[in-house]
This record gives C-alpha cells, sequence and structure tokens, in this order.
C-alpha cells in the first residue's frame, strides 16, 4: 500500500479553497500510485476556527464542504479531518474527527476522544469528546485511526495524565496493522522533540508504524510546522516531510521506504521559519500586501524589519525614521543603514514638532511639564499615530517590533510602540533577539548593522536612558521571566534557582503591573510553551501577594 | 433551623480579607441566631480567578486560607465555595467544590459536576468534572448541595441539554430535606427571569425547598449581581436578598419565613447598577480613585462621566474637553452644562495645535493631505494621547466612552477613542445608552443636557458629519446586531426577520472587518448575553464569506 502524507496550508473558513486544495492534493497522489491520501486535523474549516464554531452557518457550510470533497474524491481513499455534528441528544453540538471516504461514500468515522483545553487550545468549548470510532479497514489492513491529542497520553513524556482514556490503548483491541494520528499541533521551542519521543514510545508499545500528518501555516498567532512523519516500532524516522512548507511526501507500507526531506536543526533557522511563515499567511490572510515599521535604529527594529522583508519581499517594507530631541545621531544612521542594506523604501518623520505641540499644549494644563514618564511615552505615542496615519493613508500593515522581555515588564508604551497589527517579537526574549539576528547576518545575508549588536539597548525617551538603568540586564530577566512565566514557578522557586530575591520580585511586580498592556497589545506569533496572548488568561483587578512575607 | 444567605464581594486572589470576610458575616449570623451560614461560590479565592490556577503558589495559599478559615469558624456551621486539589491521579489538577465546615472542621465536601465551558467561562480549562459528594446531613436534615452550573440542567428553560450527568436528580437518591446551590452566576439582561424559572422548576419537579446564594460585585468585564434567594416547591419567593449589593439575610426553616428585600425591575435601573458597580470595583481594586474622561458633548461621553459621577463620587471625575476645528460650538457648551450639572472638574485642551503640527509633517511624505479616514483618525489619536498624558500625570483611570454599536460595526478609532482602562459602555447598545440616561434624568437628577438626546449622534471629525451617513439608523443596526452577535442567526435568517439584504450585508461585513480593532480595545462591564470580550472569540484572519451566493 503506498499511502501520501499531504501537509496542507489552509485558511480558516475558506472552504471552497481548502476543499479544492485536499482534492487537488489527492489528485497528485493518485498520479503517483498512491492508495491512500491522508491529510491533516480539520482540513476543511481550517484550525481553529474559534467560535465561527458556534455560528450556524458556519457549521452547515463546513457540512456542505464535507459532502463536496467526499463526492469529488474518486480513484483514491483519504482521510481528512474535519468536525462534524455530535449526534447524541446532549452534550456540546459538534464533535472533532477524522473521516475516511473511498469512492465518493464516506466511510468511517473516528471521533476524537481527547480534547485539549488548556494554554491556547479550547476544543471542550465546542466539541464534545468522541465516543464513536469505526473499526476502519482497507485493502485488507487495519487502520488505527487517532486525531492530534489523542496521542497525548502518556507517563513517560508528559508531566501529568490529563485524561482518564487512552486511545491508543482502546483501539489496540483491534489489533490495527498501523496507526495514523491527523493532527493541528502547534510549533514551539522544543516541542519537535517532544513530539517525536511521544510518537517513538506508541510505536515502540504498539509495535506498529505510526503515521502522523500535520498542519502547516499561520493562523493569527499560531503557526504550525508540518513536519509529518513516519516512525517504525524501532524507533526509526521512516519518512519525513518538510518543516514550515507545504508538503506531500509518499511511504510504501510493504517495502517501508518513504520520502525523507532534511530539515535544519537549530532554534534559529526554525524561529525564523516560524516567524517568516506566520508573518506571511496573517499578512496575506487579512487581504495586506505591504508592512510598515518605524525603525529606531536598535536591534528590535532591525530583526522586524529583516524579517519582514524575508517575509514578504523588499518592496513590500516601509522604514520609517522618526527621531526626537533624544534620539542620537548613531540611531539615525544604524536605521539608514538597515533600510539600506535590506533595499526597502525608508522615510524620516521628525517628531520634534508635535512633542513640542504637545508639551506647549499640557504646560498651561499641568502645573510641571518635566522629561518623565508621561513625556516618554508621549514620544511613543505621536510615534505611533504617524505610523498609524500611514497604515490608514497607505494600506500597509504596521508591525510593532516589541520583544516579549519588554512586553513581560511592561517596558513599552501602549498606543505607542505597542501600536499595530501584528507584533512579530512578542514571544521572543530579547536574548533571542539577538541570536536571531546574529544567526541571519552569519547564514542568509548580513543585513544589519554591527552597531545594533554592539550598543546597549536603550528606549532614547529621555536624555542617555539605557534599559539597564531600569531593569535588570538581559541575560538574567530573561532567565527569571522564563521561569516564572513558562515554567509557572513562584517568586520562592526563582529565588532557589539562585536569583536575587529583590530582582526576583521586582520582574514578577513588573509583570503583573503590565497586564493591562499586553491586553490590549497586538497578536504576534507564539514559539515558546507560554506567550503572552489568548493562551495565558490572568484578570487585571485583583489582590493576590506574589511573595511570602519572608520575602517581604 | 435558622440559615443566612451571606451575599459577599469578595476579590480575586485576596485571601486574607475573603475569609476575614467569611468569618465576620458567620459571627454576625451566629449573633443572630443562625445554626448555618451559606457563601458563595469561590468565595476562597474570588472568582474568577482564571489562569492563576495555574499558579502553584496560588493554589497552596488557597489551601492554607482554606484550613485557616476552618479553624477560624466556631458555634455556627458554614458552607462555602472554594477550589481543592483533585484527588485522582489523573485529570485536571483542581476540582471546583462547595465545603462544610464544623466545629474547626472540614466535614463535608460537594464536587461541582458541571462546569461550564462557554461564553465567558472556561471551568474546564481548570477543573476536572467532580464526582465526590459526601452525604451531607446537619441537625437531622439531608442537604442537598450544589455549585452553581450543577443546577443549570433543565429541559424546559434551556435550549440544549449541554451536560450528560443531572446533579439534582442524582442528589434526590439521598431524599435531600432542602437544596442548596451556591454561585457565582454574573449578571446579563434577563437571566435573573432564567435563574428564577430554572430555580422554580427545581423546587417544583423535587418538591423542595431551593437556597440560592450568588456572588456579589464587579470582576473585570463580569459582574455578579447577587440577587440570592429562597423559593418554595410552590413557587413561593421565601427571602430574598438585595441585587448589586452585599447582604446578609437570614431565613427560618421551620416557619419557612425569611427576609425580602425589594429590589426595583426596571431593566435601567439593573443595567445602571450593574455597570456603576462594576466601575467601583475595577478601579478600587486596580488602585485607582480618580477617572478622566474626554466630554465630546454626546450622549455616550456623557452618561458615562455621570455614571462614573454616580459611581465614583463628583470629585473624583474629571471631565476634559478637546475642541477640534471640526467640533461645533453646540458640542462644547453641551459638554461644559453636563460638567456644570454634575459637578465635576473639566479641563478645555484644543487639539488644533497638534492636529496641524501632524497635518504639517504629513504633507511632505503623503502626495495629499485631504480630509479623509486618516485626518479623522488621527483626530481621535490626539485626543487619546492627551487622555493617556492626564493618566500618566495624574495618576487618573481613562474610561473610553464608545457604546456597543459602535465597537461592533468599528465606528471608532483604534488608540483614539478606544484608549482607556475601562470602557464604560462597551455592551451597552446605542439605543439602550439613551433609555439609561433618560432614566437617570427622570429618577435621580436632571444630569445630561437635553440636548444630548436631541441632536443627530456625530463623530465631529469632518464637516457636517452625521453617524447615520455612514450607518444604518441606531434603531435599525442595533436590532440587527442583536440578532447576529446575541442570538447568532446568518444573514440570511436575520433578512428573514424582516431586515433588508443589503443593509444586514454592510453590518455584517463591518463587524468582520474590524475585530482586530475589539481585540485591542479596553475591557468594559459585560451586561448582555453576548458582549465583545473574551466571552466571544473570533480569530482575525480567515476568509469566511458570510453569505449565500443568492445574497451576493
Amino acid at each position: 500500500m503506498k499511502i501520501a502524507l499531504a501537509q496542507i496550508n489552509t485558511v480558516i473558513g475558506d472552504f471552497n479553497s481548502n476543499i479544492n486544495k485536499i482534492i487537488s492534493f489527492s489528485d497528485e497522489a493518485l498520479k503517483n500510485g498512491c492508495d491512500l491520501c491522508i491529510f491533516p486535523e480539520m482540513s476543511v474549516s481550517g484550525y481553529p476556527p474559534r467560535d465561527f464554531l458556534e455560528n450556524n452557518y458556519f457549521v452547515e457550510e463546513n457540512l456542505k464542504a464535507i459532502n463536496k470533497l467526499t463526492s469529488s474524491i474518486c480513484g483514491i481513499a483519504v482521510i481528512f479531518g474535519a468536525f462534524i455534528k455530535n449526534t447524541r441528544d446532549w452534550g456540546k453540538p459538534l464533535v472533532n474527527a477524522a473521516l475516511f471516504a473511498e469512492n465518493g461514500i464516506l466511510s468511517g468515522t473516528q471521533e476524537k476522544k481527547l480534547l485539549p483545553t488548556y494554554d491556547i487550545f479550547d476544543e471542550l468549548r465546542y466539541f464534545e469528546p468522541g465516543i464513536k470510532g469505526d473499526p476502519l479497514i482497507f485493502k485488507g489492513k487495519t487502520i488505527g485511526l487517532t486525531v492530534c491529542e489523542d496521542i497525548w497520553y502518556d507517563n513517560v513524556c508528559l508531566p501529568r495524565r490529563l485524561y482518564g482514556v487512552d486511545p491508543i490503548c482502546d483501539l489496540m483491541k483491534n489489533t490495527p496493522d498501523f496507526f495514523v494520528n491527523i493532527s493541528s499541533s502547534p510549533y514551539e521551542l522544543s516541542k519537535y522533540d517532544v513530539r517525536k519521543k511521544l510518537l517513538v514510545n506508541h510505536a515502540k508499545n504498539t509495535g506498529k508504524i505510526f503515521i502522523y500528518v500535520n498542519n502547516v501555516g499561520g493562523k493569527d498567532s499560531l503557526v504550525f510546522d508540518g513536519n509529518s512523519l513516519v516512525i517504525s516500532p524501532e524507533a526509526e524516522i521512516l519518512a519525513h516531510a518538510k518543516a514550515f512548507e507545504e508538503d506531500l511526501i509518499y511511504f510504501d507500507l510493504s517495502s517501508k521506504k518513504g520520502d525523507t526531506r532534511i530539515n535544519p536543526s537549530e532554534t534559529e533557522w526554525s524561529l525564523l521559519q516560524a516567524l517568516s511563515l506566520c508573518l506571511r499567511d496573517y499578512t496575506k490572510s487579512c487581504g495586506f500586501t505591504k508592512a510598515v515599521i518605524g525603525l529606531s535604529g536598535g536591534i528590535d527594529s532591525a530583526l522586524t524589519a529583516t524579517i519582514a522583508r524575508i517575509a514578504l519581499g523588499r518592496e513590500n517594507v516601509l522604514g520609517v525614521i522618526m527621531p526626537s530631541p533624544f534620539t542620537s545621531q548613531e540611531s539615525i544612521i544604524d536605521a539608514q543603514e538597515l533600510a539600506k542594506k535590506l533595499g526597502i523604501s525608508v522615510t524620516t518623520i521628525p517628531i520634534t514638532p508635535m512633542y513640542g505641540s504637545y508639551l506647549d499644549a499640557f504646560s498651561r494644563v499641568f502645573q510641571k511639564v518635566d522629561i518623565d514618564l508621561t513625556t516618554e511615552n508621549l514620544q511613543a505615542r505621536i510615534r505611533g499615530n504617524i505610523l498609524m496615519a500611514i497604515s490608514n493613508k497607505m494600506g500597509h500593515l504596521v508591525l510593532s517590533t516589541g520583544n516579549k522581555s519588554e512586553m513581560a515588564v511592561g517596558y513599552c508604551t501602549l498606543y505607542g510602540d505597542l501600536v499595530g497589527g501584528f507584533a512579530l517579537l512578542s514571544d521572543i526574549p530579547k536574548t533571542m533577539v539577538y541570536k536571531i539576528a546574529r544567526y541571519i547576518n552569519q547564514e542568509i545575508e548580513n543585513f544589519i548593522p554591527e552597531r545594533c549588536f554592539a550598543k546597549a539597548p536603550s528606549a532614547e525617551l529621555r536624555p542617555d536612558q539605557k534599559d539597564e538603568d531600569d531593569l535588570p540586564p538581559y541575560n538574567i530577566l530573561d532567565q527569571i521571566l522564563y521561569l516564572f512565566i513558562e515554567k509557572g514557578l513562584s517568586a520562592g522557586e526563582i529565588i532557589l534557582n539562585g536569583f536575587e530575591a529583590g530582582v526576583v520580585k521586582k520582574v514578577i511586580n513588573l509583570v503583573r503591573k503590565s497586564e493591562y498592556k499586553r491586553q490590549q497589545a497586538p497578536i504576534g506569533p507564539k514559539v515558546t510553551s507560554k506567550a503572552f496572548g489568548y493562551g495565558r488568561r490572568y484578570p487585571l483587578s485583583h489582590n493576590f501577594r506574589e511573595f511570602d512575607r519572608d520575602l517581604e
């Protein structure tokens, strides 16, 4: 039996284009002699459609698309993901399922049993846990079919058993010849390794081949990395698709041989791919072609502009330099040099006149107008206004440039540098910003001026300001933030990891105090295990004391 | 047996003050001869703590607080809500529960079985559905104890059975003498009637008295309305607490008599209470005392300022008038008159100089600077900057003034009139804004100038602009929005309700196109069945066609 793994990039709610893509990939697989073509979870509607799932018309269009797709498939069997109606008279009205279609007929349904409801996942909001699973026999082979989370049940790789049911164990009762899992599993740092370990364990424990087909593409803040693969009970990778790109690969069940693409393994490479793909898909899906970025001469805006240039093309990126009285000459030169190296358009709009007109107005209202937080924020907000005016006038998507470290501690101005449609680096810690920038300069092209790496980070909103006047050094800050935000450790636990109590307290207080800024921030690609955005849900008003009395 | 219903307002994460409040209310009940004092769902931590539930230190502090509370209670039994650890070795690590404590000992636990996971509820994100329910016998009476959603299982009042388990039916096996439900059930229009009908049905069907104790207070965008009550199997209200205020009422099980507060029944009254309470609690919990509001002379800012004055006191509200070249003299006069009638401070900052300085800069960049969307947004953004500068300088909370109708169709400027910490009217349709304003003028004090009601709504961002040049009349718009957003009807279904196809399409397109603005908007009180905010989760990038071909 020859099997195709069709790792496709779908658009949420674009039923016609999604099913046309499924049809064209399966036609291609048929031409190449395949018997079966497998598509990712929820390929018909795109994943995740979120509250569109509560919209009757969306549900109807989805069911129509499933019928249309099924009747269009001919000469090859397909497995694809789609949500369908829950046939019970109670529970959530939908179930998430893998469907098997052959000769114009839907002849197998496997409902997803384990529904992730944590971090960015809300599946129990929409779906009832599946119970139905038709025994699936195709060309004499029994297929153990599962959907995404169904394989995330494990006592070895995962910290806690979240579910009372083990779908793989249940399916073993049918003595399957091989397993298939269709997924929409988003990228995050190190997740590929966990996923592979999980598949290896399942393959070893069951003694069966596992075929894993994952979604690919950016969907708002999620980026699916593809990396579909086939693994043997001996933990050998028998086939492997591309990372971060659509792909169609073939695997022969008899010879146990398949296509194997080699993907680079560097962290920086995968982050760069994730950010580029997510930006490209977001821009396109929202109907933009061009992006505009405020260039400060610093490393964050340099990296943002560079990735935009890589993802969208040099002709589609506009840089804007907006010097204030506190902007150094070096910053202007570095920003200009960056734009030149990237080959992007650049325009300069000094903010001093606007800044002066506000100060003048404020001097009549406030008793004193010093250089303080108010005037610092004001400069950032004038720049925000200018970028938004360019967006309004020219139709460019504004990319905000803040990194995760800044976002975490609120070292950013709401309605200022936080304006924009997409915050490309919002899940990239500052220390990683440097690493990706260095990787690009070394491996792709020497785009980013050396001084952007060398100089001390500064917001340049007051004379001689340096980030480290207000914050701990970034290498310390990023470690504390990792333990607090990603690992969920408490202040006491972080201090036990060797960090100074005062610094830890300061950082945690800053994180809590700036929750309101993040709540109004643009979305950006999630690449870590805990990004800001809808996977992290904190109240704004509370009075939780983060520290033991001993620490105070 | 004399029972106290203690309807308390807790603060999320403020364990000490929450348990002190429980202790002081139960002391008071004891003094008044009560045997049992009942508190709302999750009173120890406050509800909803959201992702604090994933924070180990928060969980530990909560468990400590439960122990401290239990050992402090003496001479009276209490039922209170708190989350506890899931004792199974799989599933979500916590369960939501009602706890029974007496003589310093925790002697009964009833885990919540039905976990709402829709709209603003995410309980399956944190909790495992309960299984444990100790038979609860107190002074010879068997109590049927349930938590909030456990009673929201019904074939009469609710459109679909969401759950496969009926907790009331299960508890009937113990032949309870009466039922208790502890809730954190948020206010929304008409919900009180549904809740009462549900309780009446349960009391009738079981033939038992139902004691219902609800949370009260504002928690970010949620406002809990109290309205705790006791209902007889004959559908008689035997006791009733205040709406929108803390309360402690008594009910005698033998005589079937209890305290009964009379609350006004007008919709406008309840909305006004909900908005005031939510604003007051949000302001206080976030550490603010004062609010600042841009006064345009229109009805939205007039109502916002009026409610702020009612909720926070006249000395804590600052109005800012920010005329542009397009602001009419009438608007300035109306804003001044409003401020005078409210007795609040007011300051005037014309935006013309700033506006001019931007236009000057733009004229060097853009080929043409006409009065267009760019310059309209610019004016709104200059005003946003001024309000934020006042907030930075003086520590006031900025209240944004947009109503739900504007927010729905995106008739508002991101980073302009959308700036602020709290969007008081963001779930109030424009037609309801007028009704609440009229109600205040008639029933409380004649605060709002008559011309604010009479004149045609206008953003005054270009010469002679009227909202109805860009939008359908608000009475039509609000009906379409209600059917689309609250009722979830499709375009076709709305047209079948008698609305013009072209208008319906226009409105739906505007709603979809402006999703990105709402995603970055401040939070505001949820008062309808579907508010913008975290109870409504749509992707930003998608390509869903809302209409049949027939409609296009």
